[in-house]
C-alpha cells in the first residue's frame, strides 16, 4: 500500500487521527484511536516481555518525562540538540537544512556552520522546495528540545525529554541497589519523547511527540568480548560500511559468529543484534527479505557511538529502508557526563573488588514507526477484500463474536462474549449485517478469530453448545465445543518470550 | 504507616525515587522503579477493564499529551487554571493561597481577586507557615500550565494537557464516526497530565507531572434519569453536603435506589458511582470502613460541573480522607466550548432524527494516588514482618520461584521459573539467603505465591515433580504437581471484570 492508503484506511478504522483534528491539527502530533490505542499497548507489552525477559537483570522503569536543565546541560543536548534549518526568504517556509541539501551533500549538515550551510546552499544554487526562489536565508541554530519553565520563581527550566535513555542513566544508581549489585544491569523504559521537529512529516516517522522502547544495558567493558552463546547457526542481513562504499544496498546474511571472529564486533554486541532480529522475525514477523542492519559509518553516527547498526526495514509505503530500531554501543560517554554534572561518583565495584565506570549498550525501538510498519508489511488486499495479517498475539482484538441471526442467538453470544472476555480475551461483540460484512470487518482489523452462534448452537442436537471458528488467515472454519474455546485460542494469543540461552 | 515510613520503604524497595536524584531531584516529579512501574501498570490495566468493560459502547484511546494554544483557550484553562499564591517577603517562599489561609478561610479561595486575597490575610493577621513573618504578599494569577514554543516560529504554542480530559472531547466527533452512532458512548484515557504546582507535596499526591484514567461517558440527557439496572440492594457510603453542614465527617451508607427516589439524584449518576464503589472493593480491595462518596457544595464545585461527588479514602499516612478519584457531571459545557472554539457543529443526531449536543459525566481515577493507597491500605507489618495484602492480581510479580538449595535445585528451579513466564505469569527467582529471608521478601513486594524446588521435586519418590506452594496472606504451604501450577494460580491472577447488568 502506498502511504496515502494505509493512512486513509487508519483513519476509517479509528486507528489514529490528528491531534485537536477540529481545530485544524497540530503539526506532529496525532491521536491514537480504540484500535491504534490497543495495538500500540499490544506492541509494547511485546517489545517488553522480549527484551526484558533476555536476562534477569533487565528490568523496566517508568521515569518522570520532564528533566531539570543539569540533566541535560549535562548530557550535551541544551548545546548540541539542534537541526540546523533553511528558510525561504520569498515564502517564509523553513526547512530541515539536510534534507533542503540532500542532492547537492548527501552526508548530511552534521557539525557545519551557519555561514558554512549557506555557502552551500549559495554554491550550488540551491531553490526553495516549495516556490523555487533561490533567496535562502540560514538561521541560527534551532535547538529541539521543548523547554518550560518549572516552578514559580521563573527561574528554573525543565525540559520534555528527548529521548527517554537520559533517564536510564539518571536511574543506574538506584538500580545498582534495587539489582543483585552484578553487571550487566538492563533498564528498559517505554515512554514518551518530544522533539519540536522543524518539519515534522511522514505521518509517523517524524513526530513531536512520540513513543520509544528502549534498554540500556550497563556492562563491565573487560566482558564485552565473552562469548555469550553459542549463537547455533543465526545469519544476520547485514550491510556494512565496506559494502555500503561499493555502492551496495541489499544486505549479506553473515553468520553470528564470523561477524565475531572475523568481522570485528564484540560478542556481546553480536549476542544483542541476534535478538534484536529474532524479535522482528519471531515477534513482529518482518520478512527476513525487508529486513537489514545498515551499519553507520563513523562520519555518520554521534561522536559518542562507537559502534551503530540501525534495524532497518522496507517499507512499500515510503519506497526504501527507513530505521525502526537500532543498536548502539555509547562506551562510557553518558555515565561520565553525568558524573561529571552532578559532582557524584558513579563507579561500581563488582566481583574482585575492581572499580568500574559501565559501559552502555543501547537497543532503542519506534513503537509509533513500528505501528506503521505492522500495517505496511501485514496489510494486504486479497480478492477484494482487505485482511491485516498480524500475528494474533498481537492484534488489538482476539476475537470477534457474532451471532448468525441477532434476534435469534444474540443474548447467547452476548453471553459467550462476556465470558471470553472474563477468560483475558479482548472481544468484540458484532451483530450488524451479513456475516459475511463482519468477517470483512474483522478481518481488516487485524482480529484472528471469529466465532459464530447459530442455530445448531442453541438446539439440542449434535451441535448443542458448539460454535464455528474462523480463522482469519487460512479462512478456514471448524466447528468447536464453547467450553474448548479458550484453550484452543490462548496458546496463539500468548506474547513470545525470548528464547533460553 | 505514617507517611515517611511508607516512602521509606517504597525508596528501599525500589517502587519509585525522586526524578533526577544525583542532581538533587525536581521537585513535584518521581520515577517508579522496577517494582512501582510493574504495579503501576497492573493498576492501568484494571481501571481499563473494569471501566472500560462496563459497556461495548466505551472505548479507550492514546492521545497526545501536547495540545494546541485553540484547545486551551476554548476550554478556558489558559484563562481559568491559576492557583492563586502567597509569598513571604521576609524569606521568599511561595505558597498556595489556599494552603496559608486554610485556618480562617476554610471554604477555599477560588473566585477571590488578588486584593480580597491579600485583605483576608492581612486582617487575620496570617504569618509565613515557615519563617512566621506576616509581610506577606499576593502576586498576580499564576496559570498552572506548562507552556512550549511549537514549531520553529517562535509564534505558536502548545500546553501540556493539564487534564486528560480535554483529548476525551477533541476526540469525540472521530469516535462518533468509528462507534456504533450511538449514546451512551464512553472515551477512556489513562495518561500523563501536567499542572506547575506551587507547592508540590506528600509524595504522589500533588506532582507536576502524574497519571490520570478518565472515562468521559457522552449520553443523551434526555435519558439521564432513565434506570439503567435494579441495583439490588448496593448501600454507598455517601456524605451528602447537609449532613456536612451540621459538622458530620462520616458517610451513611444509602440504598442506591433510595439515592435515585429520594436522594434527587439522576439513575445514570448513580449507576456509575455503583460501579467506582465496586471498583474500589472488589478490584483494589479498599476496606468498606474507609471509603466515603464526598459530594461538593455549589460553592465548591467547578461552575461546570452539576453534581460532584469525590471518590475519598481515608489514608493513614495521611491522617484523613484523601481525593482518589471522583463523578462529575459537567452537562454541556465542554462540546459547547469547544464547538464555539473550533467553530464546528459537534451535535449529533439520535434514533428518532433529533438533533443532540451529548452532555458528559466523567469518572476520575488518579493512578499515582491510588498506587499510594494500595501502599497506605494494603501493607502491614505483622510479627515483625512487612507483608503487602495486595490483590494477587494487582501484584507486580505474582510468582517467586526459589530452589531450596541454590547448588542442588537451582536448575530445575530456573527452568520452572522460564516455563511459568512462557505461560503468562510474572516470575521472579531468587535462589539467595535462607528461604525464610526470600518469602520475607516476597511478602513485602507483594508476591503472592512462593513455589519452593527441593530434593523432593527432583527425587523419583512420590513427590517427584511436585513443589511447595505457599500463599502469602495464609502463610499456607501445599504440596502440588508442577503440571498443576499455572491451572491453581491463573484463576486468582486474572483481572476482575464489571458485573454483567
Amino acid at each position: 500500500m502506498k502511504s496515502d492508503e494505509l493512512l486513509a484506511l487508519f483513519l476509517r478504522r479509528g486507528v489514529l487521527w490528528p491531534t485537536a483534528e477540529i481545530y485544524g491539527g497540530a503539526q506532529g502530533l496525532y491521536d491514537y484511536g480504540p484500535l491504534g490505542a490497543a495495538l500500540k499497548r499490544r506492541i509494547e507489552d511485546a517489545w517488553t516481555s522480549w527484551f526484558v525477559g533476555l536476562s534477569p537483570d533487565y528490568y523496566r522503569i517508568e521515569p518522570a518525562e520532564l528533566l531539570p536543565e543539569a540533566v541535560v546541560r549535562a548530557s550535551g543536548h541544551l548545546e548540541n540538540f539542534t537541526d540546523p534549518e533553511i528558510v525561504c526568504d520569498a515564502c517564509h517556509t523553513p526547512f530541515r537544512a539536510e534534507t533542503v541539501l540532500e542532492a547537492v551533500r548527501p552526508e548530511g549538515v552534521d557539525g557545519l556552520s551557519v555561514a558554512q550551510i549557506a555557502e552551500i546552499a549559495h554554491a550550488n544554487h540551491v531553490k526553495c522546495p516549495r516556490c523555487g526562489s533561490e533567496a535562502l536565508s540560514v538561521p541560527a541554530p534551532f535547538n529541539m528540545m521543548f523547554g518550560v519553565d518549572f516552578g514559580v520563581t521563573g527561574k528554573e527550566r525543565a525540559y520534555l525529554r528527548p529521548e527517554t535513555a537520559q533517564n536510564s542513566f539518571l536511574a543506574f544508581p538506584r538500580m545498582w541497589e534495587v539489582g543483585r549489585h552484578a553487571l550487566p544491569l538492563g533498564v528498559a523504559v517505554v515512554g514518551k519523547a518530544y522533539r519540536n521537529e522543524i518539519a515534522p512529516r511522514q505521518v509517523l516517522f517524524r513526530l513531536r511527540a512520540f513513543t520509544q522502547a528502549e534498554l540500556q544495558i550497563f556492562f563491565d567493558p573487560e566482558h564485552f568480548d565473552r562469548p555469550i552463546d553459542p549463537f547455533r547457526d543465526v545469519r544476520l542481513p547485514v550491510l556494512r560500511v565496506e559494502r555500503r562504499e561499493r555502492g551496495e544496498e541489499t544486505p549479506e546474511f553473515i553468520r553470528a559468529e564470523d561477524l565475531v571472529a572475523s568481522g570485528g564486533l564484540p560478542a556481546f554486541y553480536v549476542h544483542h543484534m541476534v535478538q534484536f532480529h529474532r524479535f522482528f522475525r519471531e515477534v513482529l514477523a518482518y520478512p527476513e527479505e525487508s529486513i537489514r542492519f545498515f551499519e553507520k559509518s563513523e562520519k555518520e553516527r554521534a561522536f559518542y557511538n562507537k559502534i551503530q547498526f540501525d534495524a532497518e526495514v522496507r517499507l512499500e509505503s515510503f519506497g526504501g529502508y527507513k530505521e525502526l530500531g537500532a543498536v548502539h554501543y555509547r562506551g562510557d560517554y553518558d555515565l561520565t557526563r553525568h558524573a561529571e554534572g552532578s559532582g557524584k561518583d558513579l563507579a561500581v565495584t563488582v566481583g574482585e573488588g575492581r572499580s568500574v565506570l559501565p559501559h552502555v549498550l543501547e537497543l532503542t525501538f519506534g513503537v509509533d514507526r513500528n505501528l506503521w510498519g505492522l500495517g505496511d508489511l501485514h496489510l494486504r488486499t486479497e480478492d477484494a477484500r482487505t485482511v491485516w495479517h498480524l500475528p494474533p498475539f498481537l492484534a488489538p482484538v482476539s476475537v470477534g463474536v457474532f451471532p448468525l441471526i441477532a434476534k435469534a442467538h444474540g443474548a447467547y453470544a452476548q453471553r459467550l462474549a462476556d465470558d471470553l472476555a472474563r477468560a483475558g480475551l479482548t472481544v468484540q461483540y458484532d451483530a450488524a449485517s451479513s456475516i459475511g460484512r463482519r468477517y470483512a470487518r474483522i478481518d481488516e482489523a487485524g482480529t484472528p478469530y471469529g466465532v459464530t452462534v447459530d442455530a445448531g448452537t442453541l438446539d439440542e442436537g449434535p451441535e448443542h453448545d458448539t460454535v464455528t471458528v474462523r480463522e482469519r488467515d487460512s479462512r478456514s472454519q471448524a466447528r468447536v465445543p464453547v467450553g474448548e474455546l479458550v484453550g484452543r485460542l490462548a496458546g496463539a494469543l500468548r506474547l513470545p518470550r525470548p528464547p533460553r540461552i
